[in-house]
């Protein structure tokens, strides 16, 4: 694990972007993964400026979501998320576009291992520990891409109602688990701000656990940790 | 061989030194190569910033320089010209920098190998076509690090002769050969001024020729040319 | 390069059975591009016995063929040796082989791209230095998969005549060229038998030409060539 | 993870030799790390006869020994076995055998990164559940590198103890940890025999414990499982 602490979410986004953009220019077929969520859109702005700039440069890399959930008949929340802060923006042809959903989920790993596998993922830190859509207490950290069930009983449960109002949830999420992100070749973690740092202290402390399932990050072989001061505060 | 052409000497700079970021965040020894000489200088300037903010960040990246020219009791050429280019300003510890020199050139690809590889390198193009120290007509492609002839009779000569006024010039370069830059795992190529528009034509379009070294680049398996718009003029 | 002399064709076939081997058994898809003709025989008869017994086991390793020649309205010849000789004792399913065909070679270097790349390319040398379907004279060194004309002023043109009696021979064969097998990330070139000696010594010894195009292949960053005692006797 | 199950202890030691062999043909620096022990003598034979034939063809492999115990003034005992069982019969150099002990262990990691890191390492599994000295209950699975007590209370004391009669126990074995074995990039794990046919089923079946520390072996990202029909029966 090699941890990078910056100045500020500005350098945060810098860094991660230029990971990003070193694989895309590289003379053969890239596969990334990327994250929906707020920590990303600094890095999205600056990868979407080079993408419509120089399209063609980027034509050897495919994109690949990590997890899903789909409410009622809502599109997905995590395509949906992805297509609006950086596949619409970036003009990213669809044919380059991987979404895992439920129906495919059982075939996802099989589709990457196809692929060539995946070159790197750039994924986010929840509050409560979670990765992917690897929850706090649902997590099997033993899985493949599975269903990760959602329960009434788990401790964001509520959160997760309120993000849908007036709708019933699923009963399940899915999402790549913690043996598909140990095949990913380099991953990177961005987290950014103080309400981030009590994850981060856990993350980086506490015995691996699906109570906090980011605690099993560690033992990727070529994890990049980027966080800001704010995010570091107490490490 | 992947070309992308820039509008500008800076986003050529911005490209190339993400390039270099992205390998020196991975958590792994990084072996890296890079160029002396003007055009790198605005990569410099990024990476400086990088390296004395968060020299901690980047202690696993190692450097070696690919070519030397030893006039008289001067030191080398390149050593020089990268120590103030980049090695000073960064602070980068001696320790992590290794040079090639008149007195180590025949075990410099032993050193690599053992070093595990280089895993990038930067390099510019000559207007008269050459790379690292393989210099026109006393180019041998099939070389691995070697000694290339200086003599009266090549069209450089004289211009050498001129950069060292007063100096008796030695009997040869050390440089990286052909078969030195084929084990690199990424070469980048870095480009730009409308001067540099004719001899990127000319590798890109002739023959491989030890008329115009370059030429042999693109046979390499992993070739990012980074371009900018004057560079391209005529492509 | 790396140079392996063992006591015998056994031997030759043992070692470079084993490179494949290792390859088939890592948890990835494995792409591997082998050559038809006398020499791998050995090779592929230990492959079909390990094939056989375990056909589960190599599932993930899929095939591409490197070269061709469509004469008439016969099948490839490539690909009918490699059925003969691999393709169908080892019970390969047809949906992990890829054939190059004269309908296709302006996409393969594409569709090898698009499949992660060829991690392994097994190939042997012919007494007139040929590799793959790089033939002396129509060799054009810095092409990747291309025509290669067949013209009647070629030394080789009476022998291929023969291999085909009584046939219109096409006018081209299609091959992938160097730069395609730079990409590949390890060659193996097998090579036994006095009759090849002379062959050896050129490839090893002559400057880069398209008139003995397998001196070529010393440029690549990891070539292994696995030589019996009568092929190496003059190196 | 990659399974293959042979017909015998003789295929599994053809079919993990193949795999290391095919690693030290490569043109480039390769390190190794090997386990002690009674189930890779039949590697070790294959590999001893290539080492003896052609010494020169595999002067860039490094071996790495990954645990040891260090009892009273004895020698390691995984240094002495690896000595006997490979290092001498196969004449290697002593330049190219690292050695992990009591005295290094702490700088071990840092030594493998900077020799580039561990390309492959082959190990057992005890019957216990243990790998490299990973011993049940005592193991740290968020480890690199790192001292793993010996105490009474462990149901292994006393077998440890049987082995070195008449001798004071140390206080701790030094061992590789998980994490360590998560930044080689290929492990084999070779079992044989009906006497761990009972361990191989709890690893590929029980949650990850250090109760059964072989449980944690299946989140590497690339792993091959060679057994033989006796060691696979209650799969």
């Amino acid at each position: 694990m090699k941890k990078i602490i910056v100045d500020s979410y500005k350098e945060m986004s810098e860094l991660a972007a230029s990971i990003l953009l070193s694989e895309m220019t590289k003379d053969k077929r890239t596969n990334i993964s990327i994250t929906a969520g707020a920590t990303p859109k600094g890095v999205y702005k600056i990868l979407t400026k080079w993408y419509l700039k120089y399209p063609e440069s980027f034509i050897d890399t495919y994109f690949y979501s990590f997890d899903e959930v789909e409410v009622g008949s809502l599109p997905g929340a995590t395509i949906t998320d992805l297509n609006e802060s950086f596949y619409k923006p970036a003009k990213i042809p669809r044919k380059r576009i991987n979404s895992l959903t439920y129906a495919n989920y059982q075939e996802y790993d099989q589709l990457i291992k196809e692929d060539g596998g995946l070159d790197i993922m750039m994924l986010g830190l929840g509050q409560d520990g979670h990765f992917c859509g690897n929850m706090p207490y649902g997590t099997d950290l033993r899985q493949f891409t599975y269903k990760l069930p959602i329960k009434e009983e788990y401790p964001w449960y509520r959160a997760l109602q309120e993000l849908f109002p007036g709708q019933d949830l699923p009963e399940y999420f899915v999402t790549m688990g913690m043996r598909s992100l140990m095949k990913v070749k380099h991953l990177i973690l961005i987290v950014n701000g103080k309400a981030k740092a009590e994850a981060v202290k856990k993350m980086l402390t506490l015995d691996v656990t699906n109570e906090f399932p980011a605690t099993a990050l560690l033992q990727h072989p070529n994890l990049t940790i980027i966080l800001d001061q704010e995010a570091a505060q107490i490490v």
